[in-house]
């Protein structure tokens, strides 16, 4: 890669030391040397190399960012959250995609700590058994400042920027019943997701304060699938006493249950009104106008990034930092009562 | 940071000279010497630095990659992409997301070019007189290999891997001539982008291959946008000899011109056939099936990074290397020529 520090000595007659010391704003240089000094760097069109920076200060300025699906736009903002963050405070980011594996994912740690990068922001992949006490260990014996944001795990001891998925369901649950609903059912996915357990206790909870019966039969589950939700709304236009709004835990399982109701002539609100969880591009622009609940990705990156600075420069790591943002609802109508049926 | 080389050597109570011999695995070091470093490494936990060993080597394993937007998926899947072959290969990515800024772009190479970054892979951002020669100066000037991956410039002397909008434009319209139809019309973008320039080239070369006549009144200007694409149909709809197929060159003018479809209560394929460009994430979930010409950004991500792995290997690095990859048709079913009409 061309000049060095001692070919700028040479050139500026001076020692590397003196050359060193012009680069890193440290110790004493007279006025006239460092012009010179300066003279030679800008002839040689010398660029100082942050590596040999980053050994003699042992900083590197960069940090790690590990994602399971890069391809996922949610991550995208996610990351534009964090570089608009990490760009203020002249942070580079190395990313990681792990594609959802294990492995990858202690792969990528163990390759940032080799890099010497400060800190790691990670959203750990999901899965189940996953978050044992071996996973918990690895990561603390990194000993690298690490922020998990928009994780599917609450009960790890660690930093992180998570999401209020408690209001979420309780937000979505509460809009339907202001609305004028009384018989609403929610969608769920797996139980042993975090965020749908908080989701379906946020949708209990709003029941429970409006003094609405909670019904076990207007709790489905759709497995974070599109077929499966597709199939139950089937069911649901079968049924005797059906729910008249529907609270759907994933924009997949959403998709599912539009597809049903067109499918079936029905029409949204007036035959069934819908909350769904996360953006679904496009719909609004093809008329289908599906209220939902927002994560705000990019907020979740910024406060990742913000925590993570506090943490490098506050070199005290005891306290464990953990911030909880609550979802956004972005209404379209979907979730209005057909006054026909009040 | 903790433990250094020193301190290794210290406690293996040999030379700094045979640890580093040890870790690079270079320069002869005897077997039992070997052992005894080796035990010390790991009784002091020590994670050899990438950044002393860059040094050391003048290589740092890292390539920096720069996009316009990462909350867009289709440069997702570049990145996914490009990390593939990258980890293949041993390399680090060091992303850099500019906001479609110019400024950010040039930062970011500077910023690449001081971290001794071995390679860039850029997707320049677009923008009107953008590329001029102080631009490519630049770059070149940068002296950093750089590969272009779906760039919308094809005129600057680069390295790049390009995608053939030309045969984008030119299948889409064979395709939709091979269904029978003969008024076919195309609903452009602005006609100082490539891309467009491309994809209208192909679609005339198509239609003059099959003897059948250009006509300048089928020729739209949709301007990238949703709503002109929309009015642009609606009016389409009142011609007196209105085409019966349209090659639409992006993805949200598609949206406009199926909005105004279906508020009119036409259907696709029956009253109007549709090709678009770029894929509509959900459409066909809600029974909009809409046949469209794909890009397949994991694959011009994984070229580029073949790409560059190989002008870094060949030090040569005087000739320029240019890929451009065909896209693909996904075919769903709207390009059908309804019978009746035949």
């Amino acid at each position: 890669m061309g000049v060095t520090i001692s070919d700028i000595a040479k050139r500026a007659k001076v020692s590397s030391t003196t050359v060193s010391r012009v680069l890193n704003d440290s110790g004493y240089v007279k006025e006239e040397t460092r012009l010179k000094v300066m003279k030679a760097i800008k002839e040689m069109n010398y660029t100082p190399s942050a590596i040999a920076r980053s050994l003699s200060k042992s900083e590197t300025n960069t940090i790690g960012v590990i994602v399971p699906d890069i391809t996922n736009s949610y991550f995208g903002e996610i990351i534009k959250g964090i570089s608009e963050i990490a760009e203020h405070n002249n942070l580079n980011i190395v990313l990681f995609n792990t594609d959802n594996s294990l492995e990858k994912e202690l792969k990528a740690m163990k390759s940032a700590k080799e890099q010497r990068i400060e800190g790691i922001i990670m959203t750990p992949g999901f899965g189940e058994g996953r978050f044992n006490s071996d996973y918990v260990k690895i990561i603390n014996n990194l000993n690298i400042p690490i922020v998990l944001v928009s994780a599917d795990i609450k009960f790890i001891n660690l930093n992180g920027v998570f999401v209020d998925n408690i209001k979420g369901g309780f937000d979505a649950t509460n809009l339907l019943i202001k609305e004028g609903h009384t018989k609403i059912g929610i969608l769920t996915g797996l139980l042993s997701s975090d965020p749908v357990i908080d989701r379906l206790a946020g949708y209990k909870k709003a029941l429970q304060e409006n003094n609405i019966e909670v019904l076990e039969e207007y709790i489905f589950n759709g497995e974070f699938k599109f077929s499966k939700s597709f199939e139950i709304t089937k069911e649901i236009l079968k049924m005797k006493n059906p729910p008249t709004a529907l609270v759907v835990c994933s924009n997949m399982m959403t998709m599912g249950v539009v597809r049903a109701l067109t499918e079936s002539n029905k029409k949204i609100p007036q035959d069934l009104s819908i909350i769904g969880f996360d953006k679904l591009q496009y719909l609004d622009m093809v008329g289908l106008n599906i209220t939902y609940i927002e994560d705000s990705p990019i907020k979740l990156g910024q406060s990742s990034m913000e925590m993570l600075c506090n943490i490098i420069n506050d070199k005290s790591k005891h306290s464990i930092r953990r911030i909880t943002i609550a979802p956004k609802i972005i209404c379209k109508g979907s979730e209005k009562k057909n006054r026909q049926n009040v």
